[in-house]
């Protein structure tokens, strides 16, 4: 089917377009009263993000109430290690708790290499119904989270300022983190296929705990998993954000992805110097202007706007949005990228 | 009184010395049986902290046990909100937590500019108690936040992973923050001041959260504040670590202080390119090598070693150490530093 609204594609594959394009993540979920009102109904956030009629009603929500001009389902990054069977819970202004870790080679032996269609079915079927219900009107986003910060969650067992349970296995253990890892980007790869046979007009890869490695640690536990996942998804454009990771920006522009993401800290214009003019690149609005007045941010996000240029970039945030932020701050901000002229 | 072992003062001042002088944040601690002795004949760590011959007691623990080449004084950097008028309480495994915010101008001209003496007396007490203890054998290290990092504790009222309160803040009212910047600032410089005449050596102020600002926040917010402290201090050496703000180096290398602290993630090489000769600096091994195994920590130690170079550099982490680190793998760091050959 043809999309009515294919901006984000075509500035993914480099072409050039009539203005910018804007998304945000978490443009599904605690921002929206519909959301919440949908939330209410059920017992707690893996309840939502497992009934497919209902991942897919909040993913359709910011599509008409934001004016973005993507939808991304709804889900976490955490129904991987769930998947291999390594199950978690979602702990109410705490974050993901694992139960269980891995902590030895018993412990990776034990888990699966996730199949997608029997035990991420959930997923895929939410892609369905949203794909039937936008009917070509704009793309659907897949993701997943990169292997490694699906690692650091699966041996730390939780979120973490430091994650040092994680990176102590990195250091202690490498053989086993690299088998661990494999097993993961196999999952990965799988559960991401199957999205894309579902729907998925475009897959996002977040690798949240990129910038607690170091450059070091980053290029032998993170980047070469990464790039096996990317080499095996020619199907669609693939955006890799690697949330801190500065100091891998020259490694992420050689993998075999269309676009970067970056966050709040990287300038654009130094970061389209290091990466190179083959990228697009996404981003990367500090989430906190959304506080200030409409005036503030017209002023911001035009400014971020002029600094990246009307070609090869996708307008986001430069990281989640935060739970507490106005819709009518986020229209703002939407508005302002679709209404900006470039001065050239 | 010349210090018997002044190799970091040398070091600071640019001087080219015998070998690569070494301490590590945090090395007065929870990793040593011994400071948790201590710890457990008071009731919290804020008691430990404002009992002079307590705190004196674990300040010198580490001098002997871990033979580090400075000791730095036990305290905690969230004294000045105390002294200015906003307690604070430390949580056992959450962290510091204020009962009361700054939110408004109210707020602000509430507080008052800390008095060294009057207000943190408690701390200055007990670096002259390790000073006559130390009996010049080496110097000590006194310190204090950076103004954002106090900034952001006083207005979130705990430890955050976004800080947004505090950030929304600097968007939403940056007349009121600049007026509470500055009452900190000038609270930190009369605190400093007063530690140097105690005995202090050599200062280092911590911006532990400078990296969740953008550049042009850190530019705005953060780094005039810095800039006073260090122009008002020509008594002694002055280390800035900014964690995190691998963006702003170029700036913190036009301060006036004589180091700069590195993290992990921020390369000694092109950091040395970046911040040019004219600074001697600081760190940055990551913390979670020494979970390695002793050939692992010689290792990853004499690779630092050699990319910072045998001079203008001080040998240390790049945050503070973890507390389930062990003291024979920290004395193994302190050791490979010492006994470490320069490839020329």
């Amino acid at each position: 089917m043809t999309l009515q609204n294919d901006l984000i594609l075509r500035t993914a594959r480099g072409e050039k377009t009539e203005r910018t394009p804007v998304w945000l993540m978490r443009q599904a979920g605690r921002i929206l009263p519909e959301y919440r009102a949908v939330r209410d109904k059920v017992k707690d956030f893996i309840e939502l993000a497992t009934t497919p009629e209902l991942a897919a009603e909040v993913t359709l929500q910011p599509v008409d109430i934001l004016g973005v001009d993507a939808a991304i389902i709804f889900s976490d990054i955490l129904v991987i290690p769930e998947a291999m069977g390594l199950p978690y819970e979602m702990i109410e202004k705490r974050g993901p708790y694992f139960p269980e870790t891995v902590k030895s080679l018993a412990d990776v032996n034990k888990l699966r290499i996730a199949d997608a269609q029997a035990d991420l079915g959930y997923v895929l079927e939410a892609i369905k119904i949203v794909k039937r219900a936008l009917n070509g009107r704009m793309p659907l986003i897949g993701f997943a989270g990169a292997p490694w910060t699906i690692f650091a969650y699966m041996v730390e067992g939780s979120g973490s300022k430091t994650f040092s349970k994680a990176k102590r296995m990195l250091y202690t253990e490498p053989v086993l983190s690299h088998q661990l890892l494999q097993k993961i980007t196999d999952s990965t790869i799988q559960y991401l296929k199957g999205q894309i046979t579902a729907g998925a007009d475009l897959v996002q890869l977040f690798d949240s705990w990129a910038g607690i490695l170091s450059p070091e640690q980053y290029r032998s536990f993170a980047l070469p998993y990464i790039s096996q996942i990317c080499d095996a998804i020619p199907e669609v454009p693939k955006t890799v954000f690697a949330k801190d990771a500065w100091f891998a920006r020259q490694e992420l522009a050689q993998l075999n992805c269309e676009t970067i993401g970056l966050d709040w800290t990287m300038d654009p214009i130094e970061s389209r110097k290091i990466i190179g003019n083959g990228k697009t690149l996404q981003g990367n609005l500090d989430p906190c202007v959304l506080y200030a007045s409409y005036e503030g941010i017209r002023r911001e996000t035009g400014k971020m706007l002029q600094a990246f240029g009307p070609h090869r970039h996708i307008a986001n945030l430069g990281h989640g949005l935060y739970p507490d932020i106005e819709p009518d701050k986020v229209r703002c901000f939407i508005d302002a990228v679709k209404e900006f002229r470039f001065i050239p």
